[in-house]
């Protein structure tokens, strides 16, 4: 993994791909897929997140006050479905998939070794999270797999069913 | 235009892609490009999004709190692009960019009606807008255009570069 600049992180989480949040708690990791997120600046980036209290990964996200996000390309697709399918309070999610827990730099969530890029997250705003469980996240440190320069991401439309990233087109913009 | 059930309107928002938000203050209307955007909850619908406080919309939205999201195709991106690159504060951009404005039927904000959906919507928490300029909207009725029933959508990927929804894959999934 090669670190990140934080102001590029923007980019990886403005398209909307599905990515998996991890958290480290009493011992045990765990992780979901969300999909439910956006950004809420530039740098330090923030990332705002839904995470259910009736998720699995709640607690540990409200106690710990840190995660990582690790978004999955498409080669992924099929066990992110199935992350979302079950439990971490059953399920060790990351033996289950084969998934390999590696340590971040600034959070005790693991990063994901599979995922093209990681965010070590920390919890900066918890004033929604009692009404809609939204927390604010602030992006501390970013990294990215040179091996998987170009991955194609996934966009949940529901029930199991994902729009893949297709052609990529360009305009003139000078917005960021 | 033809309504669209409020259960279903997680499934356009869900998948990330670039939107439209328009609002309608003091006698005009506006359009502004919005990428940071993301559901919180399902029935009835809630979004979170940022409208800058830079932006002509902020007043707009924050005064009225109404606003609509309408949710461009890809045959539209150039021009959802340059829509993005200019500001209300100088430009008609519904006359500029040949935009049909449709009345809505809970808000005064415009309809887009080449977009293939579009969502009346109100604010509905303020509390993390001076902060991070996140606003909470409930969209309180949803609508589809039957001509453009498989419409791509754009996501941006920064300074002008959009992913364009290439195919779609499924997975067994109890999710929604």
């Amino acid at each position: 993994m090669k670190e990140l600049s934080l102001e590029e992180v923007y980019r990886l989480i403005e398209p909307g791909p599905v990515v998996l949040l991890t958290t480290y708690h009493k011992g045990r990791r765990n992780v979901m897929t969300m999909s439910w997120h956006m950004m809420v600046d530039f740098t330090p980036p923030l990332i705002a997140c839904i995470v259910s209290s009736g998720d699995f990964s709640f607690a540990g996200l409200k106690t710990t006050s840190e995660c990582a996000i690790a978004i999955p390309a498409v080669h992924l697709a099929e066990k992110v479905t199935k992350i979302g399918n079950c439990s971490g309070s059953d399920t060790g999610k990351f033996a289950a998939f084969a998934l390999t827990p590696l340590h971040g730099e600034c959070v005790a969530a693991p990063l994901v070794a599979e995922c093209f890029a990681n965010l070590d997250c920390r919890v900066v705003d918890t004033r929604l999270v009692n009404k809609y469980n939204l927390f604010v996240l602030e992006v501390v440190k970013a990294w990215t797999d040179p091996k998987q320069s170009h991955a194609k991401t996934i966009h949940h439309q529901g029930y199991g069913a994902f729009s893949v990233d297709g052609e990529t087109i360009h305009f003139k913009s000078r917005m960021p």
